[in-house]
């Protein structure tokens, strides 16, 4: 039994830490950290959590947190981990940040996209990526997390076998991805508001989007070569999921069978990607609620063009499911250890 | 372990089951009934369950599974588990039936407001009622199991405490009643297509409908005298949840919180009702996916009226939940096993 | 033509208000206020009237706009209208006033629910109650009128035949309502963020919604005697629409058709209103977008109870739409123009 | 006053059709063609129509209709028109085919992506497609009109200025669109129930979409060369708008404000296509209810390519309104009447 403290417990994701880890056998939670609502009880916020959860939230203290907890998930703002942490810290704990500031091992790349001041490059280099599919091994050695965006998440899963194999022609990569809308925090603003994304569908971020450099590293990574793409997202009308639909020409005359079975090589073993059967489009629907992704392909003859498609939770395998499941890896628990939920529907 | 068996596994309900059996430690299932999809694999009709469930769909024949299966769990239309069941089925299996057919005592109510012949009255006596909250001694010695109807478990729960101890008068009672659209089933009809529902709301089976005598047996227990109710069930944009307000005179003069602490008395022991804090009203996103009902009431002294409310996930404690929470009662299992997740939010 | 001001015109009723007026053909809108976003282009904000409106919005400086007006209406919070007006506006232009400040004749009560002071008590008395069904004759004559309400527009209607003729116990009238979330307005609060209201519903105001005292107010003048009342909203996951369902015991005994006799003479001449066929409950789809109100009635039988229903968009009839049937009696405009628009489905 | 037939006016676009032309001032329909629901009551089939529709549906006598009618409007699925039309019914009539009978040139092409035989190939010759922003002139003359696609409308709005100047390498263009799901139909279908769609996006028709070799013939026309495309469509949990975010490389070194200075050189003139402000992306709540097509572009320095980007609702500029349009301009009305109506949001 380890103990846990989430800074940024009241965020979407951060309240998915809690549901997920209250069902962890091998976690206690010792931190519910919140900085807007401290000293409210944690089950007057989130009253699902009534009479599960009896805390109240805590400050942002990460130094005091640090000699109390095994492991700290931060989800919160960009900035805010890269702010705290510093060697006592990591020495005394394990931190898995669900924010980017230790994704991205260029700092320049970082600071421009994102706007801030990296307040502490000296540990961005130490940082694993954890998409735990690519990199298990350094996850399990990991002190500091970098745990991904929900969006590179599902476009690397649903890429990664094509650019890794060389298979696509990676200049021609586009990516068009749709969101529910709890990836857009439960910050109060005009936009977010029921009645402006109820019957509403729009792009945003149209060549800007702060994904877009975490997705090129880790498929130039893969492809050995630089990736520059497009990415698109939309705000769709849903609580939860993520579809990716991603185009490339294909650089080899194959079918769509040898396709899905270079696929199938990687990921058979993967318990939380499930390569559909032919023909089947993934859809948010099946996976919610789970830490599945849902990938396939359909090659279209007609422009010798390849559509990878995936489907996930953001909530679940975009955010909080991973950072269990990498959590997992780094105290040597069962990858599936509490993230075994099957998808509900409807 | 114990061997299940499901007819009609493809409604929601019954797929709400398979979602709940998977996970629970005790059982394995052995049936997946669905007449509409014989010989399809069931994760290609439910592909949340893909790689999770390899069967294939299985007909109805009750007969065969019960030689094969410990209990079976009836998901299907009013009138089929009656029309099935038999001395040999019972000496064999236990059931547990989903549908309105061994709910209510009185066959001439059943048949009158179900407007069709019951095939088996021999067997309504034994059956037992399974509102586990209520009846959970007899439940653990039943073999034939009568679920309860979403909207009564809601409704019930929601009133039973003031109906008990006869603080209400019965005769002005109305229940007003919001259910999520998965409680009108998977058939493709045009009333229920997504965009006559979307940006909807109506009531329907007003003053007419079938689950307002089953309602009203169970409250006249309570109550030690016959009930008659209003009853109006009302269709909500939203997937799962239901919600139910009802009304009624107090006869004594008596104040919120002492009401407050009968519902107490009632429920702290149950683990799956929960009395929220005074002044909180339920709302149906606070327990989706899981098996609590929340509740609670409001005194208005302006009118001497209660107001008495109620929130469940109408497919979980309204269905397949607290069919397994019956099942574990029967079978000696723990009465939470399976059914322990937290609601899900968003 | 004539020329129209609004004050806060970029809430949802303000915006309805706008998309209105610029289909009426005997109005200009020469003024749209709007504190939080002066000097911005209207159409900036609300992007369906880009390229239609071109103004930008202003400050609410009520006496500047009373000389350039003919008729201001205030879509404002509790309180604005009420600290405004004055001698010299209201001898320079008629108000409609979309606020609760001049709907209710007792003070006390509106400062006693409301919890603020009321700020021009002395024009209280003149205001007009703009429910045009029922006052239309003195509308016509009104210099500051009081635009009802959402929920007492759609109650009121639903009820008022039955409380007119003395059928209905009003001791026993119960309504519980139904609201979509445009209702709440577009103030950013996290309440009322997508996430928080999609898949879900819940009662607010149990016991003490403003707008029950203005209900029972206008049926007190029906009935002939001071009623009181139940009144439970709820909040939908949707955008627009209210649905009414009201409760009482029937007084006399009668047929379902002779009260749906009463209905029809009540409001076979109403062009907005509109009593369905026998059998078929309201839906708020079928009234969305338009000034319609849907009602209907079921007897039930074993209770000798009568349920009373009606459906309307609370934007339109609840507010802008209801705003405009009184300027066009007020300024002798046909009375359904710029807003005979057939209701939008789906 | 011109008298119009509708064959299929029980399906979501027949429906809107309805609701457009009765508020149209030359028109009155004499025809309400459903053969589901021959001799019950159109308004009792929809509702918003009570009151305001008085006549029953009628059986799909094309042969019948044509002396009573000076248009018909065949909102049908593909192939009814083709069979039933004749030298009689045009030469008494106008004909307005909102399938695909009509709208591609090659007959082989059809019979392909349909799966059908063309059963009247000799009328598509002199069928005019009827994109009133391109091809104008010859709408006024044509006495059969195909009237475009839902997509095909929205792709080749928010493409064609480009693929006109031939800026764009066609051979790159894909599209990523999304629509609501009444352009699904309102047939009584399991993946179109409330449950399957609400909280979920997929993709469908991947790279064999119907619509394609639609949108390739205009484009086509307008780049003077053969174009293929990807065209790929999603399913949105709303009820009407279509998104279309395209993508292709650019052959020229040129900046954003040129290329949007090709937009509006096309479009200014055009009333319901609205060239966004610089920066602003296209959504479907600004133009619901309406016959406006919102577009904009946003071009991507790091990679020279261009999104295109256009949203409008399926079922008035995509279906019903672009019919009345066309309509207008085959009978010399002003092309705006009966479609002038604002978007109504939210």
């Amino acid at each position: 039994m380890i103990k846990a403290g989430i800074i940024g417990s009241t965020g979407y994701a951060g309240a998915e830490l809690v549901r997920l880890l209250t069902g962890h056998k091998e976690v206690e939670i010792v931190w519910y950290g919140s900085r807007s609502y401290i000293d409210q009880k944690y089950a007057s916020i989130y009253r699902n959590m009534f009479e599960l959860v009896d805390a109240k939230c805590l400050d942002d203290n990460m130094e005091e947190l640090s000699k109390k907890a095994d492991v700290i998930f931060t989800a919160t703002p960009q900035g805010l981990c890269a702010s705290l942490v510093n060697d006592s810290i990591l020495s005394d704990t394990k931190i898995i940040d669900l924010s980017a500031d230790f994704r991205i091992k260029d700092v320049n790349i970082y600071e421009q996209w994102y706007g801030i001041e990296h307040k502490s490059p000296q540990y961005i280099e130490e940082a694993v990526y954890g998409l735990c599919e690519i990199n298990r091994e350094q996850i399990k050695k990991a002190r500091l997390l970098a745990n991904p965006g929900c969006y590179p998440t599902c476009s690397i899963l649903s890429i990664y076998p094509m650019a890794k194999e060389g298979w696509i022609d990676t200049k021609t990569l586009i990516i068009d991805a749709k969101s529910g809308t709890s990836g857009a925090g439960r910050g109060a603003k005009v936009a977010n508001l029921y009645c402006e994304v109820n019957e509403n569908i729009k792009a945003y971020g149209v060549a800007s989007h702060r994904h877009t450099p975490e997705i090129e590293e880790q498929l130039s990574y893969a492809a050995g070569e630089p990736v520059l793409l497009n990415f698109t997202p939309h705000l769709i009308p849903m609580n939860r999921g993520i579809l990716v639909t991603a185009y490339a020409d294909l650089k080899k005359d194959v079918t769509e069978e040898e396709i899905r079975d270079i696929y199938k090589k990687y990921y058979d073993k993967e318990y939380f990607v499930r390569v559909l059967e032919q023909g089947d489009c993934p859809e948010t629907r099946w996976v919610e609620g789970s830490n599945y992704v849902d990938v396939n392909v359909k090659l279209d003859k007609r422009t010798n063009r390849l559509i990878m498609m995936g489907a996930m939770d953001n909530l679940v395998k975009g955010a909080a499911g991973q950072a269990v499941q990498n959590m997992n890896l780094m105290f040597g628990f069962e990858e599936q250890e509490g993230i075994r939920q099957a998808p509900m529907f409807p």
